[in-house]
């Protein structure tokens, strides 16, 4: 009986911490980031940090390419091939062709955009199937584009993942679901449900936002319709960055998405009185794109050229099984509880706890004492674990923060009920 | 007789360009700005330089509030108010109050919005005015927005501005028009269209791309319903920095725009799964914004403090009088053709000249001579006019290196018609 309680010992220890650190393949990779000392940054899921290559490349666009270059760097500077360049970056993280995804506007107008095509592809049905639970600002833009096209539309939130593939049937027009949700941090099966959809002759579209980056994803072989996705978490593209899309082969140059804006155009410098749609991805592009905001993404997705996502994906579930083991064996304390899926298949790469008794307060109280995750009402402390920075031992060092604040319940004070959050 | 020749001569010397620099009041603004050296910038009507504070700001955000504050700046930094803050800042520019602007997505998007939003007002009518030389983006957007509609709208394309009012009945649901025309300068009357349009119970929205910084607007003076105007050509905001949108106090908190992005929710960080509308001006936004991008536009507005609006336009005047002149009387070449209103009521800041044997060559021959205009086809050369920055000596060095190469025909080479242009 002595060999189980010394290895549960050493799996606790910090040294076994610092030997996971120097077993980890991917941890030079962290080189490549300018994080602040004295942080344990867990919020990679929320906002990335930023990277050496996205601090210099603003710089030189900003001073140089835009300060002396002026408007000639649209061509000499190739301003005017960030969306697709973006796009091309973007595309093996989502395991689709370079030419199927683009960098345009923001999640939110990238779902109307595919929505719209989506809705009018299935005309004579009328229903729309999300999670009630899924980011708001999906369900909103599910209520914007609906409305918008007619009142006739008939939106069904369904409560449970579970709920999904019994609900779809041949009444669905476009199925709308986040791949892993930013509460809990569960997975669903894009695989399963996307056929589940075709079978029944509706579409479907992904939101990846707590996905690119994090898992490895196979979209052209799912046969995925659509998806959408946010570049500034873990793609660390920069607070706001712009957002991402991804259309199928079969469905480009065939359906017009109706933010019909010059960078649309077939010919957008030919100015033409008429609409005439690019024939490619650029078709669901709109207005000109923020520069300043696109270069920081840009230069940020550099980081992934040399990295297998086979090896990211071990290492975020290598984090986020250390974390939830040593939380659970070491923070005693019942009203702490895992709302994050231990299995594989349903886990990405957040781990969230409830915490009924006060989870705003010990989130405020954690964030004081250097480790950065964030909070979701109603009670629930949400952790990103990023394998290109995040290491072992700061998982380590995180949960004997949370360990002490919870045991002494330092976190039980006006101050931290009170404190302003980060959002 | 002698009399008006020396002055018609004087008012040809290079000398009298300096007189006038140092006779202008504005002429210390262009302190604030980073220009390059030996470039005559005169196409700030198309990507406005950086200021010295967007240049600070700009990375002080990225290294700082970024790098180091992480997803605390969004409060800590007040990220989150960059959209209400900028659009305070542009208010006094549009001649409207504060709460009536917000800075968003882009000038597309924003029409699109603003658009929707104004047909849904007049449901019953089905036609849209706008003129066939519009920037093609709003009519590739009206295009979008009456076809997300329905089927049923009619867009009235006007040939000619003498036409708009006379085509204003009680038919029209929307008219949209651009003020200042991006092409050949000419600028219409806000106040008589905007009467025109609600004497027929219609609704106006106006383009205030050329405009906003170029000369003083009187929107709410003039009962205007909407705008939407572009915060990179003369407010200087950066490559594709975000757009902006004016919507009436009387039309705000009724109508829902359909981008029902999370920003425009009433609480957006509820996160509640039912979409509710923001009852002020955030409606009207919808994804989360590029916060670099905006950056550098909230810090560039910062230069209009201290500037009173009305030197703006006398300057502006000044500037394109002079520039027009120099030309008519020094570039003898009968195929350069003024295109822009000589009548101030008519003219923006932008003067426009066809020139049919090779506008393109020749503005080609101008940017590798260090003056940079741009081109848009057929044959159209323009020239924006910045009074914060441009000086009247560079006015008269830019006309002097047209003379030269009009003269000697450099132009007429196949370098300079094939070159890869400026867009």
């Amino acid at each position: 009986m002595l060999e189980p309680i010394r290895n549960q010992m050493k799996s606790l220890s910090f040294d076994q911490a610092k030997e996971k650190d120097r077993a980890d393949g991917l941890a030079s990779k962290r080189r490549e980031f300018l994080l602040p000392e004295n942080i344990i940054y867990l919020d990679g899921n929320s906002l990335g940090p930023l990277t050496k290559t996205a601090a210099r490349r603003v710089k030189e666009v900003t001073n140089e390419e835009w300060g002396i270059g002026l408007i000639r760097s649209w061509n000499d500077s190739g301003w005017v091939n960030l969306p697709k360049q973006v796009g091309e970056k973007i595309a093996p993280l989502l395991g689709v062709k370079a030419k199927n995804v683009i960098m345009a506007d923001s999640t939110s107008v990238n779902l109307f955009k595919v929505l719209s095509v989506a809705c009018s592809i299935n005309p004579r049905r009328k229903r729309i199937i999300t999670e009630i639970k899924n980011f708001p600002t999906d369900n909103y833009i599910i209520e914007g584009v609906t409305g918008q096209l007619n009142k006739d539309f008939e939106i069904t939130y369904l409560n449970e993942p579970e709920d999904i593939i019994p609900s779809i049937d041949e009444s669905v027009a476009v199925v709308v679901l986040t791949h892993i949700n930013y509460k809990n941090g569960k997975m669903l099966d894009i695989s399963k449900i996307t056929k589940a959809a075709h079978k029944a002759g509706a579409f479907i579209i992904w939101d990846l936002a707590h996905s690119a980056g994090a898992v490895p994803l196979e979209l052209d072989n799912c046969k995925v319709d659509f998806a959408v996705g946010c570049s500034y978490k873990y793609l660390n593209g920069g607070p706001g960055a712009p957002g991402y899309l991804y259309v199928a082969d079969r469905h480009i140059g065939k359906f017009n998405q109706p933010l019909t804006g010059w960078f649309a155009h077939k010919s957008p410098f030919a100015f033409k009185p008429q609409y005439e749609p690019a024939e490619d991805i650029k078709q669901y592009l709109c207005g000109t794109p923020p520069v300043l905001s696109s270069i920081a993404l840009d230069a940020a997705l550099d980081v992934w050229a040399d990295v297998d996502l086979k090896n990211v994906r071990k290492k975020s579930l290598e984090l986020t099984d250390y974390f939830i083991e040593l939380v659970e064996k070491r923070c005693d304390d019942p009203a702490l509880n895992l709302i994050t899926p231990k299995d594989y298949q349903s886990r990405g790469s957040q781990v969230s706890f409830s915490y009924a008794e006060g989870g705003y307060a010990v989130m405020s109280a954690l964030i004081e004492d250097g480790v950065i995750g964030d909070f979701r009402a109603p009670d629930i402390l949400r952790f990103g674990f990023a394998p290109l920075y995040t290491s072992f031992t700061e998982v380590w060092l995180a949960v004997d923060k949370l360990k002490t604040i919870l045991e002494t319940r330092s976190w039980d004070q006006p101050g931290y009920h009170n404190k302003k959050l980060v959002t």
